[in-house]
Order: C-alpha cells, then structure tokens, then sequence
C-alpha cells in the first residue's frame, strides 16, 4: 500500500483555533459536534486524525465538542503544543483527514507475534515515535512487545542507534568527554553530585545531566535544585561546560533524545521497564549528550532493580556489547545495592549528605564518600595519564584537599546558587526499633515509598533520614529513622505506611545478605 | 501496601464544571494554570488524578488549561462522560488528588514478566478496567501482554468469567436461546441476515445483536440498517423478540460487556486481535446477551484470520474448552474461507445479496445461499426435536417456501422499515482481467481494503461487486468486479489501490488452493 493514500482527504475547511488546553506529549484536535465535517465523515470521539494545511501536517487524537465557547462548528481547536508543532497562525484554514495508523505500527504487531525486528523496523518505529506519529496506546504496545519477549542484542543495539539519529547530538570537540550513570533504584545514591565535582577538579570534561525523580523520591537534578539552578538554556550549558569542565544541570531542556523523552512519559506511569529498552535510553542519551566514555553503575541487591548477580552479569554484557557496537568507551562496575546510600532519603537530606562528605565532616555518611571515590577513581582512570588502579588514590585527594568543595561552589555559582531556602519538613517521627539486634535489612523499596507519602520529591525538605545501617547493633526504643513532613495528610500516610511495613528488619549479624559486588 | 492510603489528598476545594468536551471511553479533567493547587502538589498534564466529593470518586487524565474561557483557576472541569460518572451538580466543591495506578497492574506486570495470572488476577484487572481505573495505556499493555504469549486455557475461561461478571445478564426465560457469531475478516459474509429469519420462522428464539463495521467494510448492524432501524432500545428489542422470536440490531445500546467494549475501542485501533481475547470477548458477550446455544464460524483461508487448519483446530478446541467450563452449548463450524462471501462488498451491496437469497432470485449468490443454510441447518439442530443432519433440509424448506422472507419483511416492520433510500456509488470502475485463465485467488484483504477505500461502511453505497469468484474461467478484458463510489477522492484513492494490486490472481485450475473445510 503506498503510503501517501492512506488517509481519505476530507472535503471543507475549518478555521484554525489555538486553544489554551495543555496536553503534553499528545496531539489534541476539537472539533464541534454540529460540524458539517465531523458529520459526513463518521469521526468519532478518539479517532485519530490528520490535520493539514500549507503543506504542514500533523496527527491528533480526536475530542468531540458540545460547546461553542471552546470551538465553533467552523473550527478546529488545538491543544497547545499541537498547535505550535502544526506552526500556523489562528484563523487559517485547515482540513482534516482520518489518519491511519503509522506503517510501521506493522513492525510492532510482529513484534507482538514474537518476531525478531531490523535495524529499518527499529528506525522506522521511533522515526514515527519522534515525528508523533504514534497514539500513547500504540507506545505503550511497542514497549509491552518489546519488553516482554525482550529483544536480542542486536535488537537493542538497533534501537539504540534508531533513537540516536532521531535526535541532535552534542559536540565538545574534545577526545575525553566522561559521564557516570547508575540505573536507579537506591535510595540517597547521590554520588553523581561527588564525582562530577572531584572529576572536574582533575580536569576532565563532565558535562553532567541528569533527570528529576519520576518515581523516586529524589533525582539528582531535584538534590542539586537544592543549591543552585539547574534548568539551563543550552548556551549558559556550554559556556558553564567550556569554562569549569562541568557542569550538573537538569537535562530535560536540551531535549537530546525525543524519542526517549516520548517513550518515557508512557513508560514510566506502567511501571515497565525492560532491560533492552533501558540499556537503548541510556547510551542513546548519553551518546547524544556527546559523552565519549561512559561509567555504568549497576546496584544488585535483595531490594535493587537487579536482585542477582547473573541478572547484573547479562546486564554488563548487553551495555558492553552495545556500547561497542555504537562506539562509545564503557565501563560497567556492579555496586551493593542492598541498602540506601549516605543517611538522607529526600531532596534536602540527600543535599546535606553531599555536603558533608565535600566538606569532610566528621558527621558525613561514609558509605556514600566511599562509594563515590570509587566511582570517581574508575572514570578518572579513562585519562590514559592516570595508571590503572591509582584513580581512587587521586580522587581521594581531590575530596580530601577540598579541591572538590571549592569545584562544587563554582559549578553552584556558575550555574546560579540557590535564591529559596529549602528547609527540612518539621512534621516528625522518630521509627524506633522494636528488639535488640543487629540491623539485618533495610528494603529499598519501602523506604523510598516512605519518602514518598511523606512527600518528597515535590516537599523538598520532606523525606527519611536514617541513623541505623545494614549491621548496626540497635537496642529495643533505639531510633531506626526519622520521618520529616511538611503537611499534615502526607505525614499521616508516611506513618500508616509505616506502621505497615518499617522497612527494617532486625535480627542475628549472620543474616545479613552477603554482597557479591566489586566495591 | 493498604489499598485505601495510595493517594495523597490534596488540601483545598474547586468547584466542579462540566465542559462540552465528548472525550468517549476516557475521563479527563481540566484544570487552570494558575489553580493554586495544580501549582502547589506538582501535577503535570497527563498526570492521573482522582476526583472526589460526597463519597464518589472518579479517575481522570488531566489536562492544564490556560484559558480563563475554558476553566478558571477555581474550577475543575470534566468532560462528559466523565462528568455523568461523577454524578453530581456543577458548583459542588470536589477535591483532586494523585491518583496510583490501579493495583491490579501489579498482576499486568506479572503477566509482561511472563507469569500465569490467577482468576482473582482477572477479576481484579477487569473490573479496574470497567470502573474506568485503567488508562488506554495500561489497557494497552494488558492487551499486549496477554495477546504476545498468549493465555493458557484456564486464563481464557478466568478472563471470559471475569467480563461476564462486571455487566449485565440479559435473561429470555426460555431453555434454548440460539445465536450464531463469525470471527470476522471474510468480506461479504452476511450469513446472519438468512440465519437468524430461517431459525426464527421455525420458532427458535433467536435475538440477534450485531456490531457495526470497525475495521471492515460493512458489519451485519451496517447492512441491516439498509432496510431497517437497527438502534433499538432495550425494551424495543424485548417487545419485538418476545412477540417475533428475533431481532437483528446493533448490540452497542445495551451495553452488556461493558469491560470488553472499553478494551476493544483501544484494541481495534491497534490492530492486535489474539486467540484468547477472541473467545474471552465472544463468549462473555454471547452469554451476557442471555444465548444458550451458540454456534461459532470460523473461516479458513490464506487471507482470512485463521489460515490453517491447525490453528482453526486449536481456536475450535479453545473455544469448546471455554463454552463448557462457563455453562454455554457451543458447537465450531470450520468454513471455507479462502475467498469473499456472496457478490458484493459494502452496506448496499450485501443487503441486495441477502435479498435476492430471500427472494430466491435467479442472480443471487449461490455461495451465500450454501452456507446459510448450513449454519441455519446446525442452528436448528439445537432443538432436540430436530434430528442430527435434518437441519439442513429443513432450513431449505423454509427458506425456499419464502417463510424466510415474511420474516424478515416481519423484523423490518417491526424494527421500522429504514425511510432513507441508500443508492449504490453512482462513480463506477470495472477492472478487468489482465489475461486469459481461471480465478485461482481473491484477496479478502485487499477487496476489503478496495471496498473501504471506496467509502464503505460510512458511505453505504460505496463498495465492490465481485463477477467471478474462484474456479471461474475469464478472457482478457473481461470484468472481474467494479468498483462503486460516491466521492471523487474516495474513488480516486480505491482506484491508485487497485492499480496496485487488483487482489485477483488469474492462472490455471490447478494452482486454486484446497479448502479444507467442512462447507
């Protein structure tokens, strides 16, 4: 079938009408019901639709309207990105035809059947995805089909290098452009916010970005939120980068991987979240952000996205192959993620956990500074100048000197330190430990909801902030946790939830999991 | 987690709107920019969220308005339906919430991840799905989910049980109730209009409800309408069955699946259809419609749906499987369909091939005729006074006698004789055959594609009139059907179609494909 008469052209012409309705990423028309158009033409309420004019076309979910103060029977409503993506002015003439459903939505009903896809299905798919071509529920059906039977390797190599090309890709004109990036799941697992500052100090490049919490508690663009701006416009981007050799800034502005930011927004309220399809986002994005070499940090544990160490190996191997195929230098380091990092769970407390480890405080959280030397040793060895095995030495004298504090106050400058003061939720709890015993799990999972309903990441002083960690000793009444809130209702939840499931266990030393992880 | 602590209420009132907006099968609220609350908790277009007032509660999709025309920032707007489901006055103040996702996705997880899911996993999904707590992208990926490894046996009848619960039972008060149903995708396939006249003037009680065309070129609701109302209300459709033993309307005004109605406005539009939802969707539906006795066709061919034996075997097995646990005498019959049924293609076409069957007109459709009185036939041996292989021959009587057509006449008196004329697509386009030979293939595919290109379903008169069917000797030059239209642009786009495949394969007798079907 060719593709250019798939869709029945509509006879007539309506007017065009901006309407102040936000629908994000989905194209919204309005049509009223008395409309000669919608009439002869059977349109039906969700119908998909082409609206075109002036060689300009675009496609939208079709609304049916009864009232002629939104739209006129002669009009055509538009949501507003619609309308800016269509890129015509108010009272022009448009038609609308019935769409049919995107060619390559084929490709996704054999994926469905459990085919094995191409390079040109994977290109064409997201090419459709990019162009809005495709309804959130066919997304949603690409990402069920593609994440339940799982693609092959090549598969995803194939969708990563789909998802590449549809977007910009930044260059730094340097041969050394490094970045880290864990695939989430722990809880106060900020250590981006440390090896961005004490790898910089060093003198690599480090354009960081990083994204909001969607379902977790806090990002690490919410934490930095705490101290400086981080919604940059892409030129103070570069000139922070070209002056300071970093920078962590919130990268949904720069917008390098429509097709990932699309598939997200669906993704993400499914809760679905397959191994091909995270391992194509990541290196996509970090390929577009122009990162040449890459630390990828993968948390095992009872609790953590991935639960064992088989899963963790399968995982490396794909980012690895991958990362190969698409020609980007990768590391993978496989963390403990049996428990949260650092004390502080929630925007404010995560903040003061990365602060106190800069400024060596006696109170800081150890496994945090340690971790993040870690990390901070593996990419400072992708300098060919720094021998194997003497980046942790070398980061840990940056943090130790304070070159990292004083990197970090300049990045908090350059990028525009903080005007509100967050302060911490003064709803409090202290979660007390009901036996004596030894701390023997803490489940990432329900602290990070706790956070949750206690508010964070919109109430950015609210959260958990920890005093017992995997093997302490605690004695019955001792504080396991603090709960902080800043409304009433959210405290309440926090605490129901709570009163469920604490999230702690205690028990004998000789229960804790043991962690099968490099460091 | 407890079902009841999920959202978090927001402090704060707005006052409920109702907004001319027809959204169909999804609830969306509007909310201003501004509204203080949108500000304060951090909602995002396409966020869920939950209405509430007076005990009742709603799930919506928001959208964020930012015209004061539309809502102002004191307001919360609903669509539609969305505003009859929450049941209250305008001005009542109602409060909005984050609304999780339903807890049944839990289980949709699980079945992405492969797992068997239990009937308390369908139960649940199914009437979160019916009480409007699924959004189209988590129907979606349930949909995707459990189409890609399919269901086993046991979950088909957990799902089909599960549907049957959430609606409505129609109840006749009569121990055989008899209907019929075809999986679909043979165009010109009318049967039910010869079917249903010839078993109900035998006195079986048989209340036919039919869909309209959604992805096909003319449904049996589409084809009937040419000569009769088919959109009866629920007590029309009592009063006339009750006193004629029949009916033959469109089955959307009763509402009896409600949860299958919801899944396929998102199905169909996607173009999946598995084995499993099939029978699950039949079959809740069927017994919702109050049928007893129900007798399934299923076409085989190399363009229909089912295009082996061996899959028609495993569908025919499931559906016995399914028909036996949930209590309904289901009998399969395998037919022939490896071409278009009758002539024509399209509402005015197929009701003129019905009449001239009823009619026993010398041009009618022999085909047709066969393989009504087959399945009329195995429909009337549902009576136990019928004796096994005397069906046939008593629906031939009655049909030949003409008793079949006083039914119908009777059914369209009694529904109301349709008062609009529907004329056949005055534009017309004979193809011809490129050589001399035999018909050894039609492509049901593409002469629906033809059809619908041409304007069918939604201009009745368009379609296609088929002069050879397979094994038919031809010239070059000789018609093989014509194309009828009532659009230029229509008929132009039916036409630039054919010239890229006429759907018709000319070669020797040899080379038709055997049917290895029962008739």
């Amino acid at each position: 079938m060719a593709k250019k008469t798939k869709s029945k052209v509509v006879k007539g012409t309506l007017k065009l009408r901006r309407l102040g309705i936000d629908t994000y990423r989905e194209n919204v028309a309005y049509l009223h019901r008395e409309c000669e158009i919608y009439r002869a033409e059977g349109f039906q309420a969700l119908s998909k639709v082409e609206i075109c004019a002036d060689g300009r076309r675009i496609l939208a979910v079709l609304n049916v309207v009864d009232d002629d103060n939104i739209v006129t029977p002669a009009d055509l409503g538009l949501s507003e990105e619609a309308f800016a993506k269509l890129g015509l002015d108010e009272d022009q003439l448009v038609s609308i035809e019935h769409a049919e459903p995107p060619e390559s939505m084929n490709a996704v009903r054999r994926k469905i059947g459990g085919d094995r896809l191409s390079q040109e299905d994977y290109h064409d798919i997201i090419g459709d995805i990019t162009d809005r071509r495709y309804s959130k529920t066919e997304i949603a059906a690409f990402l069920v089909a593609s994440g339940q039977t799982d693609m092959d390797r090549d598969e995803v190599f194939f969708l990563t290098r789909a998802m590449l090309e549809v977007g910009e890709q930044l260059d730094w004109n340097e041969s050394l452009v490094a970045d880290k990036h864990c695939i989430g799941g722990i809880p106060g697992n900020r250590t981006s916010m440390l090896v961005v500052p004490i790898v910089a100090a060093h003198g690599m490049l480090i354009p960081k970005t990083s994204s909001r919490a969607i379902t977790s508690p806090a990002g690490t663009a919410d934490t930095m939120e705490i101290l400086a701006n981080v919604e940059l416009d892409i030129k103070s981007l570069h000139d922070i980068v070209r002056k300071h050799r970093a920078c962590l800034a919130w990268g949904g502005t720069a917008q390098l991987s429509p097709a990932d930011d699309i598939m997200i927004a669906v993704e993400r309220p499914l809760g679905i979240d397959s191994l091909g399809q995270m391992v194509a986002s990541i290196l996509s994005k970090k390929l577009s952000a122009g990162s040449t070499h890459l630390l990828i940090d993968i948390p095992v544990g009872p609790t953590a996205k991935v639960r064992h160490m088989g899963q963790a190996q399968r995982l490396r191997k794909l980012f690895e192959f991958v990362g190969d195929q698409i020609g980007i230098h990768l590391e993978v380091v496989i963390t403990d993620g049996r428990q949260p990092v650092g004390f502080g769970i929630g925007p404010v407390l995560e903040s003061r956990d990365v602060m106190q480890v800069l400024q060596n405080s006696p109170d800081m959280p150890n496994d945090l500074r340690q971790k993040s030397l870690r990390l901070a040793g593996r990419v400072l060895e992708f300098d060919p100048d720094v021998r194997g095995g003497n980046g942790y030495a070398i980061a840990r004298d940056i943090l130790d000197s304070g070159r990292a504090l004083e990197m970090m106050n300049t990045l908090i400058r350059a990028q525009g330190a903080q005007n509100e003061k967050f302060d911490l939720g003064q709803l409090k709890h202290e979660l007390v430990s009901p036996a004596d015993g030894v701390v023997v799990d803490i489940d990432n999972l329900q602290l990070a909801r706790i956070a949750r309903f206690a508010g964070a990441p919109m109430d950015k002083g609210a959260g958990v902030d920890l005093f017992k960690k995997l093997g302490d000793r605690v004695e019955q009444g001792e504080p396991l946790y603090r709960i902080h809130a800043q409304y009433r209702a959210d405290f309440n939840f926090a605490l129901s939830l709570c009163e469920q499931n604490n999230g702690y266990l205690i028990g004998e030393g000789n229960q804790i999991p043991r962690a099968f992880v490099e460091f």
